[in-house]
């Protein structure tokens, strides 16, 4: 056996194991009864430990300096290598009793947030949050990066990104933001804007069935997935042919299910044009949560917040809930655009989103440059929040105990979101150029065009580029905040003749 | 590290091995999108090859020989260490060359014959057949067992069972129970039965929510546990904390879906009470299939298929579905306790289910002693039926190619559904001597006791002793035909006035 194929089957090995733990994770956010929670935890350690042990063994690193040559020269061996060496690189670097204790007090604290946000105490989570942020800052010194430990968290989650990157951008956003949200807030006061009947019911079958059929027209493949419910919806790859997301049911609100189905369908659309011939490999994997969120966001926002959407998704919704007075697809639209400065960044409109994400990002870099001591995390969000948004934070469950992330012991992670906003926004730009006026094509209900786009630029690349060089290739410039800003803009300037 | 320890740890990874093939296995049958089949099968197959790779491992070997001393005084370590050494015999005579290309020709079989029955076409399946037949016997030849090929089959999936033992046990059955059956023919031809009114449609979600109630209310914890659906009902211990069970609906006969759900929670309990010091040793397993269908039987026979039963569940029958016209206790227990010849073994009553196990045994035993080649199997399968049944069997769909076993290559398996029958009324016998009156017990809504004393008898003991051994320490003698014979004809003297 040739030393690549040798090689590829290791590789192909740990990408199982990571596979089965996908699986396992799916299962317990959908089905699994709350008895089989720790055996569950036993056997995501088990995976995890086996998979770890296979990462740092040495005849790995042996193949890896085996195929090192031939890697150079093929492109589709170079990303994974590229990618293994990473990954190898971080795991012998990490003892595995350090793994394994920042996996307990992940998994318990965890547990104790979400109590902590049930009963909005912040005091009870403060010890938690800050083992997790010095277990974090030890992780970074073992790994041995050089620079700020903030830098190397970015680095994690979005490979190649530090904080000389994203502060000019998000200056720069805010600013623009800021400004248009404030002639958004004056034009909304002048004119009252239309809404869904008050009081109205949507029967879950009815929304389920509605969805199901958006999801299926944007050219998801169900006999090669599934919808399922699950308390926060999500999306997962779990294996070749077998993609599967979540959503979840209001009977007061059809669009929280909706843009949950459009935005999870844009993640799980990346993972069914993976390449296939790649599997289990990290070259047929996604490159990264800033270009995952650019799908997600590009189908919920792009496509499903336009008049072209809901000309042909409207009558659907009327088909759906017949007891709906008429409305036409541009009200249809108004409503769906609805700017509202609210405390919940998962159900924030596209102007206030980003700023939920840079008070987050300003915040994380405090915490670990020591500006702001944990205990000091409810003041200074509180303090923050009304002067970015105008609004006193009522209690911390919906301010700074809101999301899971930190919990989880991910920081660094937010900023993610942004970048999938701003790539989503270019690379409709770019598509536009190529396929000429997306608008009318999703109005005429073509919507194969942009998949098919986004397939040959984006998902058919899986990791063969890194994510800014993927951006670039895709849309001819390197990722600029512009066209996300000119596309708000835009919108806003004809939705509320600003 | 001890060598118990060692030992049990490697014991333990084989085992979360075998739970992540079973939880596949679960998520194929209820949930898995088609287009997921391939890689379905790769991890299965990666899974199983895993598991051997560690159960052929010579250290396990080393491990054996380290703790068979501390074994021979520690009946729980004893347990694990004979099944351990039962399966790694196995596993060590049987080259990987061969389980691979014997997977992979059940594999290609079992598709075969979904197509062969549909299409009613033996001709179709019969060349897989020869070669799984002409398989299993190169198997048993590699395995090294003395003796004829069959015992070594019935062994396979009941240890300690051979022809030797069935023959006479089957005999002494069939003659009673043809006569029992002539004497219920004479007299249902003499006076109308009751029957559910023809036509009458019962709703899925009222079927759902009543079955529910039924199993609940037999002990099953849905909160360590779930139903679901799928084609054919099953029931699995995923996980501990984690027991899954399936039915199915059928619109127009709600008793298919109940006693199914009877019959698979019965085995959900089992699971449910094996013991949890144990989780993820043989000792903590269930010990054979007879076991374990003793279990389904006993719920959905012993317990459902009584009037006490009905004089519980009755009313929950009718308030579930509340067009139907009110029925006492008695009528409803007649209609469950209908029989009738006929083709489909999943669809028989109990008087005539053990004749069609008997003679699947009869063929298997003349496949495997060369009395019947493999193209003779429809007509004598036929000729048989005619003789047994006094039915013309009118296509192989309903006679030769119904089950799934062959396909599978599972030949030796069915006597263990009968072997289930005996040793559920045997429990029942023993139980009433134990707790007094069961019927007095369930019609008062007690269902708790007979759970407890199964649970002491039987499910506590996991694999502590083998099948017969288990039986006679719960029931105070050996496993014998007779509490089986006079529970049924007792039951159908009374229900038929014989």
């Amino acid at each position: 056996m040739g030393a690549k194929q040798d090689f590829l089957e290791r590789v192909n090995d740990i990408h199982r194991l990571g596979a089965l733990q996908g699986h396992l994770g799916w299962d317990r956010e959908t089905l699994m009864p709350g008895k089989g929670a720790a055996a569950r935890s036993d056997i995501l350690a088990w995976l995890a430990a086996e998979s770890h042990r296979r990462m740092v063994d040495g005849e790995l690193g042996a193949l890896l300096d085996a195929v090192a040559e031939e890697a150079a020269m093929d492109p589709d061996l170079g990303a994974t290598v590229r990618e293994v060496e990473r990954s190898r690189a971080r795991a012998l670097r990490l003892p595995e009793s350090f793994v394994s204790a920042f996996a307990r007090h992940r998994s318990i604290a965890q547990g104790t947030w979400q109590d902590a946000r049930a009963a909005s105490d912040f005091a009870a989570f403060a010890p938690h949050l800050h083992t997790l942020v010095e277990m974090t800052k030890e992780r970074v010194h073992l790994l041995g990066v050089e620079g700020p430990t903030y830098d190397a968290l970015l680095d994690d989650y979005e490979i190649g990104s530090t904080m000389a990157a994203y502060d000019p951008l998000f200056a720069g956003l805010k600013g623009r933001l800021v400004t248009l949200l404030g002639h958004i807030m004056d034009a909304s006061a002048a004119h009252a804007m239309p809404t869904l009947p008050e009081g109205a019911i949507f029967p879950v079958a009815a929304q389920e069935a509605f969805c199901r059929k958006v999801s299926e027209h944007m050219g998801f493949d169900f006999e090669a997935g599934r919808m399922d419910v699950s308390t926060h919806p999500f999306s997962a790859g779990l294996w070749p042919g077998d993609t599967r997301f979540t959503t979840r049911f209001d009977e007061r609100d059809p669009f929280s299910c909706l843009y949950a189905v459009m935005h999870e369908t844009g993640h799980a659309l990346y993972e069914q044009g993976l390449p296939k011939a790649h599997a289990l490999t990290p070259r047929g994997k996604a490159i990264s949560l800033g270009v995952h969120e650019s799908q997600s966001r590009f189908w919920e926002n792009q496509i499903g917040r336009t008049e072209a959407f809901w000309t042909v998704a409207g009558p659907w919704f009327h088909d759906a809930f017949p007891h709906l007075p008429p409305m036409d697809a541009a009200t249809m639209n108004t409503i769906a655009n609805r700017v509202e400065p609210g405390f919940i960044r998962v159900e924030a409109d596209e102007v206030t989103y980003n700023l939920h994400i840079m008070l987050r990002y300003e915040l994380e870099k405090a915490m670990f440059n020591g500006e702001v001591a944990v205990d000091d995390v409810p003041s200074t969000w509180n303090t923050m929040f009304r002067e970015w948004f105008g609004l006193d934070v009522p209690d911390d469950r919906r301010g700074c105990l809101q999301d899971i992330h930190w919990s989880m012991g991910a920081f660094g992670y937010f900023p993610t979101y942004t970048l999938g906003n701003l790539y989503a926004a270019q690379l409709l730009e770019a598509m536009a150029k190529d396929i000429g006026d997306v608008d009318g094509l999703v109005a005429s209900g073509s919507w194969s065009a942009p998949l098919l786009w986004l397939r040959e630029r984006v998902h058919e690349r899986g990791s063969l580029l890194l994510p800014e060089a993927l951006i670039e290739e895709a849309t001819g410039k390197a990722p600029t905040p512009e066209p996300f800003l000119n596309y708000l803009e835009g919108k806003y300037t004809a939705l509320y003749g600003l």
